[in-house]
């Protein structure tokens, strides 16, 4: 190790105690975006937890609940932008914690409470690298109740904590786009990322973007026996039409032009599958599948995430009870959502769809834009990427997991498009941590490592 | 007229407000079969109302509901059964009530209760029809306690009365075949018909057969992130390819094997549909119906009864909430009914059904058979309904309105086959009875020419 990484793993381990405190004081406050539980004044702690650290802070309100940012001059032109968000999902059903969601508490090396892993803790250790890095005496000025002595943080750095991310980042890319001079940076590390059951540590290179809609027929204004059948008009049957010609049974996605601008995997892509451990046992096993789509094994259910797809989130019609009602249905629902790889763009092809439905006859199906996000992808070959992959292996001693591109979607391309950089994660959070269940949690030891992990990071960047 | 018809009108008209009372006393007792509220209570009020009017009652338990019986012998050999049920649908939504449904009331020479018109009034517009055809000497006898003098009568009768009719009948057609000798008889007068906007008398020569299947589909053993789309099975989608299999989009249904025993409609069927009036403006504007099956038009509407069907009742899957939540469902469901015309018959099409299923590939598609009732239809050169007919012209001074086939099912085929007899309807029953709906009534000009119309068809049915 050099002087600096000794100086930052000392640091680390030596306040461990305080940045668990921190964490836990961050925990204990609910932060519900779904209800609006709390969020405001999680965004009041946040902002003091900066500026107990050192940061300049600015609280944004207009886009949504509050977007606290965070800044700190370095010493190189740089500047390196940290994601997170400080909203927490419902802890429902409350009967399966084992300790109240918002009472953290330490049991077997492990932190327990709602949003500890997703993503409070990453928050918390990130300042924590932020303090490893600048050294010892510079903490103890900052402490000392004055500002930290920035000029020895070897690059900027930009925190930026939304309160919207647990439900779909509404407002974060405009946002973005409203402040991209104040966001300007180099570089941005994202939120999760974590370690799998032997120790590896994992990232993934891209989001796929999301187009989410809901096809809505009526064709009755009312429900109608089920004897009238053969001449009264049938919701369901016409939504079922109107979904067939969506997609073909091989899961190709039928709709003039949908793949337009998909590209496929790179090389480089195809070669980080192959280093990827084969999942399809693990997934028979937690999720009781026993076929996977168009009968795929192995590493290729890995690298269909490639295709995008268009998949059927939920469907509403008629009689719905035990037994039986015998009933035309007025009205049917699908909630459909198509996830899109690098270059979709779901404003394309939400006309696409509509201009579909209404060549095939379907202009009676209502179709209603519920969310899009973009899909964001970096190069394998990205410095960045190679940066956090590298210090990655040196903290945990294994080599990394590289995903090429994620399964489901994250507003890092409303980042990443407007700012011109590449977006990395490097997390906190391990195969067991629970996000979004009961009993989230993380290891205290992945915390240390988180921390280490992106002090190094911080070190690198500025290089 | 005759001199029956006028002792017969004279009766009746001059006992009316008694068989109102009787009709209002019935009426007050609540009998929900889908709940079991007051339905025993009610079996003992038909009971003692049979009794009272002179008929040998049994009462069967041991098919559900109890099933009760009434029999009276008369001159001819000929013996008719009347087929009613006591009891009725729930009642809510409660507060579109205008008075409550278990407190008859008149109102502008209507009834109003829950079960007036379906079907508690039609049994006691029987009942008075019986009294009216034995004449005067002996309803006093009677009533002055003793037995009627049935040796009046012009034929024998006998009252069937189910509890269970609201619930699909499940037990009626087991009780038939158990009690064929004591159910002998030659032809059977079932309830519902009625009158149209015009004051025709409405009949219907049979009902179609149904076959009710949920299919249910089930991949996973929890619903999954829908980022993981490309790879993992979605049973909402696997459910839409299964349901495709079942018709094409010109509604012909794909089982093979599936007309093999549906009869056309005969000459005089499609006769009998040139004379009924168009319905289909008047489906317009009741139901709001842009587009009906196949862009039928006019009596074709009314034509197609002949073709079965294939109707999805209801459809669950996944998220079914507002807004979006992205998920792959585990599990999806399809309530689904066939209704079968003659001589179509459930047992075979549910097996049908099932190999189609496995020979298309579903045989994870569970299919679960709900309900079945077979289709029945009278000959419209049949003599009872020639009878019926040509006495409910005679009684309502309009042409009868012969639907050759009802769109929906009912357990009339569970008399008519094992007593190798033919079933009519003659109802009391209005276009606006609001059967199953608040505030259904009856008006008491139709309880009275009910009761006309059963009298005339007692005296013919006895030649």
């Amino acid at each position: 190790m050099t002087d600096i990484t000794t100086q930052i793993d000392t640091h680390l381990t030596s306040n461990l105690t305080r940045y668990i405190q921190e964490t836990v004081r961050l925990c204990a406050q609910p932060s519900i975006s779904a209800t609006g539980q709390g969020v405001v004044d999680c965004s009041q702690i946040v902002a003091a937890l900066l500026e107990e650290h050192g940061l300049q802070v600015q609280t944004f309100t207009g886009y949504g609940n509050p977007i606290v940012l965070g800044k700190c001059p370095g010493k190189s032109a740089k500047t390196l932008l940290f994601y997170n968000h400080y909203d927490v999902q419902p802890v429902e059903p409350l009967e399966l914690w084992t300790s109240p969601p918002f009472e953290p508490v330490e049991r077997d090396g492990k932190l327990y409470a709602r949003g500890v892993a997703d993503d409070k803790g990453e928050f918390i250790a990130r300042l924590a690298a932020l303090d490893a890095v600048c050294g010892k005496e510079h903490r103890k000025a900052a402490h000392g109740g004055g500002r930290l002595n920035t000029t020895e943080l070897p690059c900027s750095v930009l925190f930026v904590l939304e309160g919207e991310e647990e439900v779909g980042s509404p407002h974060i890319a405009r946002f973005v786009k409203d402040h991209v001079k104040e966001l300007t940076c180099h570089g941005a590390v994202w939120e999760g990322g974590g370690i799998d059951p032997e120790g590896h540590p994992g990232m993934t290179l891209g989001y796929r973007g999301i187009l989410y809609v809901e096809l809505a027929v009526e064709l009755m204004n009312r429900d109608a026996h089920s004897g009238g059948a053969h001449s009264l008009p049938n919701a369901a049957w016409r939504l079922h039409r109107a979904l067939g010609t969506l997609k073909g049974t091989d899961e190709r996605i039928l709709i003039p032009g949908f793949y337009d601008h998909a590209l496929p995997p790179s090389t480089k892509d195809l070669e980080l599958f192959e280093a990827l451990p084969d999942r399809e046992a693990w997934l028979r096993q937690q999720l009781g599948v026993k076929t996977f789509v168009n009968e795929m094994h192995g590493r290729d259910l890995q690298k269909a995430v490639f295709n995008p797809t268009c998949n059927i989130d939920g469907l509403t019609a008629g009689y719905q009870g035990a037994g039986m009602k015998t009933v035309i249905p007025a009205k049917a629902t699908a909630k459909v959502d198509f996830r899109l790889v690098p270059d979709q763009d779901p404003d394309d092809l939400f006309m696409k769809l509509r201009s579909h439905l209404d060549t095939q006859g379907f202009s009676d199906v209502k179709v209603t834009r519920l969310g899009a996000m973009w899909p964001y992808k970096a190069s394998a070959d990205d410095p960045l990427v190679a940066l956090t992959v590298r210090t990655g292996e040196e903290v945990y001693g294994k080599k990394s997991l590289i995903d090429a591109l994620g399964g489901g979607s994250s507003p890092a391309y409303a980042f990443a498009k407007p700012l011109g950089i590449s977006v990395v994660d490097a997390g906190i959070g391990y195969w067991d941590s629970r996000g979004h269940a009961p009993d989230e949690n993380i290891r205290i030891q992945d915390f240390l490592n988180g921390a280490r992990h992106l002090a190094r990071i911080l070190e690198g960047f500025s290089m």
